[in-house]
């Protein structure tokens, strides 16, 4: 590739760069550059939303540099400080590693193993000396910091800020400095800390980081942001055929982006499928990334198990509704009261012999539904969808 | 003493007591409290503005508590972190004990060394790790510290606020958390970080500080604070007889401050002097401080020359002026070009017999003079005033 073929690959879906021309000038050194991007340490249950980054900093990878998966940990060994909010009591270390380990084993299914440094702030950040803090704070002011939007409006509207707030997108670009970065790669909504590790990283004598940021996807409501609190998401360790099926629901227009965000194609290939009919368009979009998290295969059973369900017309137009009263109900004794099943035991049994479906996938083991939700359930021949 | 006595006798020239009962309260408990005041780690050269705190930690001594010095020598290891300031480069370990052992030379004329512990804020901030400073950093808010006078003026003016700044107030209240202070001592313009320091030793889960300020001295003038630059002070390493001459020019107003702030003198007995003459009153007031820098015999020394000198109205009314051209010369030499000597030989022999006096003190040694200033001369029967 040239430099520009290069940048036009590592632009791809950004949300913004900067800047261009540094970029361009750092890929001139001809050197793998140290790509980083920053994790919370708090349990990952990764969704597709969370790929969009770490996709984006499989596409450095794929080009050669030295991706870093950068955990936060110093900042959960820390917990809350003010000991106000319950929800974040210190992390131990083994708490945090084996986080680490659930991290790797998602984000593995993106990033190349071989290629990526798995790396801790607490490693620096652990041994760090109140002369160091102090040099650290000197070289940001007040004025600048009360700009980040956070900030500004909690300080216009006398909410509290208390001052270690301050410290943490401090810490965060010293890990620029003492990483030696780069490039940082990070979520729309961290642009400002991204952009501290720039003019630390000036003021420490390096040459500044270049800045990625990557958009927030939509959900697939194609309106808000993808989140499992909006149950408008596609989690990345759930079945290749529940992930196929709720692919092929989203909208017609944010295919695009999905391809864009969410796939390695290329701007001018996602161009051409604009040509292609949408349903295949959107099958090959929903078999891509079943493919990135399962296998080709498993992508291609579910694709069959989709089209025979529910493209060929199955679901009854006349669905009957059953309003779930209980929610912790496990799936049989759930089919017994909406009346799909006589008895437990012929759940049981059919389930076994694989005639239950769920949003079009097949389930053989005896789950629990999430409520509030929405499902539609087959049972052999017999239709129910169950909400609450 | 009774309770009451004591808080009078602690409260006498205070600027500002917080509080009265918190104090009251922790005399009852009938143990030596922990008093400290801290200390700047840059070379001490103390005039009598400086001992109006050092008397007052004399005070708490007096009745039987432990005071400490506290030498704040951790900023002067750091110095200026922008690396802006070159007045501010680091100290090194040995520069600031070298200093602190100036400090104990001058000091100890007040305080006593038996009782009084010097301590170094270094020993619990350099071992202090990241996660201890987001705790102390997380008891107190930005709003709160931008009301500080001088951070609020610059937060409003745009004068730029670097982060670090914000460190040095919670770094000095958590020396009294780490002390375990009953009480912190120091100048009026310290107001906000003594209370700082209370407010986090109850973030700590320590019972809150006392805190007792004193007023900036006023210097010879009576109107000006004193300091050096204005040339308005009386250094605590003067001679005797400058110190004694010094002070018997202030104006009869301020004796009596003088007198509550530079003194043991009890309140009712200041009251009592106001009836005697002022010029009794004054010599008192001058003999007292001369004989704690130096002795009592030196301050009668000291009496009994100014007396002779010019009290008996030896200065003429009608005295001459001399234009000073040429700052840098020899007293010697200054004396002959005034006109006061023929010769320089003439000039050194009469200095070696004692006959010259500067401002009423005897001077034997071939001293250069400061100028600016302005001095009285007198060799044997001739007088000048030189100035420039």
């Amino acid at each position: 590739m040239t430099i520009e073929e290069q940048i036009a690959y590592l632009r791809k879906g950004m949300a913004e760069l900067i800047r261009d021309e540094d970029l361009r000038e750092r890929l001139k050194l001809g050197r793998p550059l140290k790509v980083k991007a920053g994790f919370d340490p708090t349990a990952p249950d990764l969704h597709l939303g969370h790929t969009v980054l770490i996709r984006k900093m499989k596409h450095f990878q794929d080009l050669g540099h030295t991706v870093t998966f950068l955990i936060g940990d110093m900042t959960g060994l820390i917990g809350d400080p003010t000991g106000r909010n319950a929800m974040r009591p210190p992390m131990t270390r083994d708490e945090i590693n084996a986080n680490a380990e659930t991290y790797k084993a998602q984000v593995f299914k993106i990033l190349d193993p071989e290629k990526t440094v798995v790396e801790f702030n607490s490693k620096w950040l652990e041994p760090m000396t109140f002369e160091e803090m102090v040099r650290l704070c000197s070289h940001y002011t007040v004025a600048r910091i009360l700009e980040r939007d956070d900030f500004s409006k909690r300080y216009q509207s006398n909410t509290p800020i208390s001052i270690h707030e301050f410290l943490y997108p401090l810490a965060q670009g010293y890990d620029s400095v003492k990483m030696q970065c780069d490039v940082e790669l990070g979520g729309n909504d961290q642009k400002f800390n991204l952009l501290v590790g720039r003019e630390l990283q000036r003021a420490y004598g390096l040459a500044p980081q270049i800045v990625g940021t990557v958009p927030l996807l939509e959900g697939l409501d194609g309106v808000e942001k993808m989140s499992k609190s909006k149950n408008n998401y596609v989690g990345i360790t759930e079945p290749a055929p529940v992930m196929f099926s709720k692919l092929m629901s989203i909208p017609d227009d944010l295919m695009f982006r999905y391809f864009e965000l969410l796939t390695d194609k290329s701007v001018s290939e996602i161009q051409q499928l604009r040509q292609a009919h949408p349903k295949e368009t959107k099958m090959e979009l929903a078999r891509l990334i079943v493919t990135d998290f399962h296998s080709r295969e498993d992508a291609e059973r579910a694709a069959g198990e989709w089209v025979r369900v529910v493209s060929q017309g199955s679901v009854p137009a006349d669905l009957e509704e059953y309003l779930v009263t209980e929610p912790g109900l496990r799936i049989d004794k759930l089919l017994v009261r909406c009346g799909l099943a006589a008895s437990g035991s012929e759940a049981q049994r059919k389930i076994k012999e694989g005639a239950l479906e769920v949003d079009g996938a097949r389930v053989s083991e005896l789950v629990v539904l999430d409520f509030p939700g929405s499902y539609v359930l087959r049972l052999g021949k017999k239709w129910k969808k169950v909400q609450g």
